[in-house]
Order: C-alpha cells, then sequence, then structure tokens
C-alpha cells in the first residue's frame, strides 16, 4: 500500500498542476490583455513540462510497478484508481520527448497559419504544415498505441475518451448514417407544410440577458460558490476542481444562443460539479471522457431544454425579462428551437443534420491517420461526403475542409464523441425519465433535482471508476443504441406530425 | 559560459512559476468562488513547492559555483543578474526545509487567530501563537544570516528590500524621528488656524469612479495592454509579467480614497512595465526591492497626485465626472488631499504622521528580533511610543499593537520600507523637477510623459542591476537623505504660511 499511497501524493500534485493550467487557461480566454499572450504561452508551457516530467519520471513506474504487485489490499475505488494512473503514464511516457515536442510545434505552426488559410480559402497553401501535423499526430498514435496495444486511431481516441474504440463505433455510426437522409428528408418535408415560426426579435438588453442565464443555470443545479459564469470569445467550460468556470458571449439582436450556450456549458459544469468528492484531486475522481463529458452538455441543452416541458417554463421568463411579444407563444418556442436547415458548418448545424457533419470528419480522419485518404484529396472527399449526407454543395474550402480548427490543431481523435456524446445523452434522458415520473412535470417548474439526481448517481457520482460503455450500460440497461436516438429525432423532430 | 546559460534556462522557468503564482494569486482575490480556497491554496503551495525545489536542487548550486569561477566573460548585466541568482539561492537554500514548513505552518495558523483575537482585543489569548511567529522569523532570520553573513535582523530585511541594512537604516531614521514631532506639532497649529475644507459629498456613482480612474492611470502611463484594473476587498498590484493587475475598491459616498488608491497602485504597476525588457524573466530584471516599490507607488500618489499642478488638471475632472460642486474649487482641494490629524491607525495616518507608525514598529520589531524587548512587554512599548511620537493615547490593542498583520503574519523586517520609500519619492521627485523643468507644467496637463521618462531611465529600466542605494545617489545625486523628506512636508504642509 505505500507505493499506492506515494502515487496517490503524487497524482494529486499533478492534479493540482492541472488546476493551475485550468485557472490560467480561463484567465487567458476571459480576462487577459493582449500584449500579455507571450509570456502566458510560457507559463502554461512551463507547467506542462514540469506536468510532463512529474508523470514520466522513472520514479512513477517504479512505484506504479510496485503498487501493482501489491494490488491485493486495494479497495474497488483504488484499484480503479491504479488502473487510471497506469492510463495516464502510458499515455505520457509512450512519446519520446522530441516527438511530444515536434506534435506540439508542428499544431500550433498549422493552427496559426490556417486562421489565415481559411481566411484566404487557400487549402493548398496549408498542405505542408497540415501534412506536418498529420505526420505527428499518426507518430504520436502509434507511439501511444505501441504501448497500450491499441491501433494509431483507437491511441488518439483514447486521450479524448479512455476506453472508446473504433470497433465499438463503427457499427453504431453505421447504423446511423443509414437511417439519416431519410430522416432528414421527411423532417424537411414536414417543416415545409407548417407555418414558420414568428422571427424572436430583439434588441435584447445584454444585462437582462446575463440575469436570465443565471437564474437557469442556478435552477439547473450549477453551485456559484464553486464556479462562476463570465464571457469569453469562444465559449467553454473550464477553470479547476471546485472552481467551474463557463463563459458565454452575448449578442444583443439574439438572445438565443448565449443562453442556450449558458445551458449547455452548464451541462458540462454539473458533471464537473458532480464528480466523487472523495476522489477529486485522484485519476479515478476525474470526468470519464469527451462522450460523457459531450453527453452531459447535450443532455441539459438540448434533452433537457429544449424539450416542451421546459420551453413552458421559459415562455413567461423570456417575457419578463424582454418584454412581451407573440414570439414567446410555447408554439411558436419549440418550432424555433427545433427549426432544422442542412447547411455548411458544422457549428451551426441543428440537431437532426449535426451527426451528418460529424460522421463525414470521422470517416475522413480515420482513413487519413490509417494512410488509406491523402491529404491533397482531402477537399474533394469533404464535398462528395457532405453532398451524399446533407444534399449540400460546398461552394469553398473555406466552408468544406477547413472550417474547423482540430485537424489544424492537432485534436484528431476528437470528432466522433461529439455525435456518441449526443446519441448517449438520448439515451440517458430516456432512461432517467423512465426511473423519475417526475422529471418532466419538475422541468415544467425549473425544478432540476430529479435529473441532477439522477445524472448524480448514474454519471457524476461514478468519475472514472467504470469505462464510458459501462457507464452507459449500468445506467439504461443496454449498450450504446443509434436506434434510440434515432427514435428521439422522429418523436421531436416528426411528433406533432404523428399526433395530428 | 555555459553554465551560466543554464541557470538563465532555469531561472526563466522559476520567473514563469512566479507569473503562474501571481495570476492564481489576483485570481483569489478578485474573482474566486468562496468554494474554491481550499483547493486553491493547494494549487499555490504545490507551485510554491515545486518553485523552491527547483531552486534549491543541488543542481543549481553546482551551476552557480560553475558559473561564478567562470565569470570573466559576463557583461555587466550578466555578471549582477549572476549576483542575483546567487542572492535568491542563498534565500532559498539557507533555510532547512523543516524550518521553512514550521515558520509558515505557524504564521498560517496565528494570523487566522490574529483576525479573531483582535476583533476580542485579546492580545494575551494571541501570545503563544504571536511568540511561535516570533521564534520561527528570529530562526530563518538566523539561518539565512549565515549563509549571507548579516546579522538576523538584515537577513529578514534583506527578504523584502536586496541590499539593505539596518547600519543605513538607523541614522536616517533617527534623523527623521528627531524633527518629527515639533514637524507635526507645527503643522496641526498651523492648520488650526485655516478654516476647515468643505465636505467632499457624494453620492459618487461607482461607474464614474471608474471611468476616472482608468483616465488617470492611463494619463500616468499604465499600458492597458499589458495589465488591468480590478476590485478586491484589498487593493494590490500583482499579476505576472507583461500583466500587471491593479486593484481598487469603490464607495458610493467617497471616491477619493479609490481615486488615490488606483493612483497609488498605478505607481507601482508603472515600475514592473518599466523593467529592463531583455531582463524581464530573470533575477536581475526584476524590481529591485520593496523600498523602490514603495518610492514609485508614493511618487505617484503623493508627490505627483496629491501636488498643486495635478490637482489643477484633476479639479475640471472631478466636475466632469459628479457634477458641480463648490469643494471641487483648488485650494479647497488642496487642503483636502493635505488634511493632517494624529491618530491610531497606520492605514488611515495622513503624509505627515503616518512615519511616526513605521518609526515605532521598526524600533519595536528590531529590539523583539535581537531579544531586547519581550513579547508580552509588546503593548505597554507600543503605547508609550505613540504617545511620544503622536501624543496619542491608545485606549486598547486592538487599536494598539494588534492593528497590522505584519507581525502576525510573519513579515517582520518588511515595515521601515513604507518609510523609507516615501522619504526616496520626494528625494526623486525632486530631482526629477531640478532634471526636467517641464514636469510640473506637463502634470497641470494631465502629462506624465517628462516624469515617466526620468523614472523609466533613472529607476524602472535599472531592474536589479544596482542596489537600491545606489539608484538612490545616481539619480539623485546624494545619498538618501531625511532632511530632504523634512523639507519636503514643509513645503507642502506649511508652505502657505511661509508664502503669506
Amino acid at each position: 500500500m505505500q507505493a499506492y499511497h506515494a502515487l496517490e501524493r503524487r497524482f494529486a500534485r499533478l492534479s493540482r498542476l492541472d488546476g493551475a493550467l485550468g485557472i490560467l487557461g480561463w484567465d487567458k480566454e476571459a480576462v487577459m490583455p493582449l500584449g500579455a499572450a507571450a509570456e502566458r504561452g510560457e507559463q502554461i508551457a512551463t507547467l506542462a513540462v514540469i506536468r510532463h516530467e512529474l508523470l514520466t519520471e522513472p520514479e512513477t513506474e517504479a512505484l506504479l510497478a510496485r503498487a501493482e504487485q501489491d494490488a491485493g489490499g486495494l479497495d474497488g475505488w483504488q484499484a480503479a484508481n491504479l488502473r487510471e494512473m497506469r492510463r495516464q503514464h502510458a499515455h505520457g511516457a509512450a512519446v519520446p520527448a522530441d516527438l511530444v515536442e515536434t506534435a506540439s510545434r508542428a499544431a500550433t505552426a498549422c493552427e496559426v497559419a490556417w486562421r489565415q488559410a481559411r481566411a484566404d480559402n487557400d487549402f493548398v497553401g496549408l498542405l505542408p504544415l497540415l501534412a506536418e501535423v498529420l505526420t505527428t499526430q499518426r507518430a504520436v498514435g502509434e507511439a501511444k498505441g505501441t504501448a497500450l496495444g491499441l491501433s494509431a486511431y483507437d491511441a488518439l481516441l483514447d486521450q479524448y475518451d479512455p476506453g472508446m474504440r473504433q470497433d465499438f463505433i463503427d457499427p453504431v455510426f453505421a447504423r446511423l448514417r443509414d437511417g439519416l437522409p431519410a430522416l432528414i428528408g421527411e423532417v424537411l418535408e414536414h417543416q415545409a407544410a407548417m407555418p414558420a415560426p414568428l422571427p424572436l426579435s430583439g434588441p435584447f438588453p445584454i444585462e437582462a440577458q446575463r440575469a436570465l442565464g443565471r437564474r437557469l443555470m442556478q435552477a439547473a443545479g450549477f453551485d456559484e460558490t464553486r464556479g462562476r459564469l463570465d464571457v469569453s470569445t469562444h465559449p467553454f467550460c473550464g477553470g479547476a476542481t471546485e472552481d467551474v468556470r463557463i463563459t458565454t458571449r452575448y449578442d444583443e439582436a439574439d438572445f438565443s444562443s448565449a443562453l442556450m450556450g449558458v445551458l449547455h456549458e452548464t451541462g458540462h459544469a454539473l458533471y464537473e460539479q458532480g464528480r466523487p468528492r472523495a476522489w477529486l484531486a485522484q485519476p479515478v475522481g476525474q470526468a470519464r471522457g469527451m462522450t460523457l463529458h459531450e453527453s452531459q452538455s447535450l443532455l441539459i441543452e438540448m434533452q433537457a431544454c429544449r424539450g416542451d416541458a421546459f420551453l413552458a417554463y421559459l415562455a413567461p421568463l423570456l417575457r419578463q425579462a424582454f418584454g412581451d411579444d407573440p414570439a414567446w407563444a410555447g408554439e411558436n418556442l419549440r418550432r424555433h428551437y427545433r427549426r432544422v436547415r442542412p447547411g455548411l458548418i458544422r457549428v451551426d448545424a441543428d440537431e437532426v443534420t449535426y451527426p451528418a457533419h460529424v460522421l463525414l470528419r470521422y470517416a475522413l480522419e480515420t482513413a487519413m491517420i490509417d494512410g488509406d485518404l491523402a491529404l491533397r484529396d482531402l477537399p474533394a472527399a469533404f464535398n462528395d461526403g457532405l453532398r451524399t449526407l446533407l444534399g449540400v454543395a460546398v461552394p469553398d474550402d473555406r466552408r468544406g475542409c477547413l472550417q474547423d480548427i482540430h485537424w489544424p490543431g492537432g485534436a484528431w481523435g476528437y470528432f466522433p464523441t461529439y455525435t456518441l456524446g449526443a446519441m448517449t445523452a438520448a439515451q440517458f434522458f430516456q432512461a432517467a425519465n423512465e426511473a423519475e415520473p417526475e422529471l418532466e412535470p419538475s422541468l415544467a417548474r425549473g425544478d432540476f433535482a430529479p435529473l441532477l439526481g439522477w445524472l448524480r448517481r448514474n454519471v457524476h457520482g461514478r468519475g472514472s471508476r467504470a469505462e464510458t460503455q459501462t457507464v452507459i450500460e449500468d445506467a439504461t440497461g443496454r449498450p450504446l443504441d443509434a436506434g434510440i436516438y434515432q427514435a428521439y429525432l422522429r418523436r421531436r423532430y416528426l411528433g406533432d406530425r404523428l399526433a395530428a
């Protein structure tokens, strides 16, 4: 047990470094003056290097080996904690220091160049730097794959979603893909037969938006003694243990993006604030991975807050905040929040067409990592894919394969977690409703307690003790199932047709 | 040179850790939610321990020894940098790890207890914990003194003001003390013969206070691309290299404390923003110490901004910000900002009586460290001293020797820098005016450029290359001189009598 306890102290130190990095990162986006950027980069790099050294120094490996030999006396949480320590160490130690640096530099350089290349619609100009990112990411995936006994892509995926595997994703996504074009067609046809929603016309004073956002995040269960809401250009959920920082951005002409954005980030924050309290500073106490994290934000935003019950609660609050308007009528609000329109840009996509963007990127990035798709053929493959899946023609790479930061920024293996999260959210919400009959009536009163209680017990409080797939099965009684998600989309987007 | 360059890399890393600590500290005071306090304590302690380990590990000593042997090729800045590295290392390495921890725990425990003891006026109850702080601070001073070849008190002082010594302070303070009671008497007599100033009556809207504060700090030269102004309970100047964070607190009934507070912190910030750019991440690029730091805040607040020229510029801005009021008349404003009233509380003291509070604390803390004054005799000695120096009777320890955080918090050796700074400010301002005839007329237009240019050349840009005393002599042509400060006080507080 001595080696295990020494590891707990060591990983607690890593956790405090992560907390410091989280606050420095929040500060950078939310309040830092521009002239401090270079120096902040040095501070963050210094802490990251110290963190990496502490994780990978020989003493850590020696302690892990001794603790694993002597694991008989560990209880369930401790054993899972030791497993997660080993996983983090394997990820850190697998990659030689010079490859860590080369990969990091390649991504930084390409991300900077990408901002300009996107503006200039210049894929060819970006190609050399993007090729360097792909080469180094593949090398990182291969190095980690060797250490973890995984394929290169699975090893990259494992960074964002420990335990998630291509073998698991492929059949789930295949089923989703099979039904998607037909579903989109049906929804569009149905929508075309209905009157268009009345516009929600502003201006919507920012102070009123902020107050309403805070009221709703508090209603959802966000604990403001252990977190904050602020403003940044790109909204996110970050910060540190016991100090969860979420951000949004306000637009006087459109209250809706900030409001739903706050609720989305609140979903992430509830996960962070609900992690198991006895294990907050340990690997096993961390959130499980990006699929479950995204499931929590989408569960709050999409499942709960765009549902009929919550919109009925929201309508009078909107009237109170922004003045009377026929647009606040429940029927109109529902139509507004469920508008479907196939488009070019992933981040602007609605819930029905969003999966198409992710299925495409997942297919492309796995092929590129495996060497089955050459980078120079990416634009054509991207444009073909979007036409097939969504029926839209991509006019230029700016609005095509250059639109996202993930590939130039080195986040290969991240994309599938968006849609895995959306599917998981639907499956969780259905199970929670079955388990808690008071859940929907409570949401109609702005009371999230039954929902939050179910999430605390079934997701948040489990930390990283079980794998993502196990958490889903335990909570819902079955594996992740594309059919549940498809049925949910049909209910929400075609439900009034069926009822009519 | 190889060892020296390795040291530069090592100290740059320490500088980035300091930057991270600075931002975490700012965040703690300005935005952190309350429930994050314990975890933030862990983050700060973790970075501080890592910093200490990096500074004192054997490799640092080995590099220092090699660099010192091979110092022939170093230029002036590099040689001074190596000297400052050695000084920082000596401070860090002199104290055994267990004493560092005991001293830190004693101060933390006593500071917490002090808040209650002050409220309860219970010096006797605090005595055991305060004795532990004194014992550990003396031990720290002795350990550092042995390493640095200094007395215990000089070693403590050297932590806050490198190179400052009791032998230097004693005659300067003795001269100040000799003239002080008589000066205070004269000023009070003179003031009694004048009409009392009209009150500056609010309310003063906080938004208008903030806008005016920002305007003035920008006028003074604060670079907002490399710093910010925020709100905290206890105003301070902190943050990181290239990211100087100053804070204030607003009171609707009194604009004056926030406004002068912002100008005071701006003085500190200008020093930080003016450090030598090529050496920002190195010891020689740091601000020299607390005497020069305090000289910069007091030079801006007291010398420049409470002077006739700046007040003439300020009056119409106050009218514009807060509406017309006869109190804004220049004559009245001057009287308001130069009100002298002997009192019990150091932080509320005016410029004329403030030195008395410091002279007393300096005499008492040197005696306590040397063992010439027992802690149990402190209240009587404190009360005697304040009666002798200021003619005020201390009614209870709450408003006597328990009023300040420094002793319970373990900051022994800090007090003298306040008055050394005030004296230095007066001497600098006089020299700057002699060198820059445009300085005063410029201030009357809100233009700080001539003053700031002089400060950049003579103080800020020198970093830690020279000792405090050398900086003062080089800039003003003579050593620190209590007579200059006394003459300044006479001019400002009795000047209109002389003119009459």
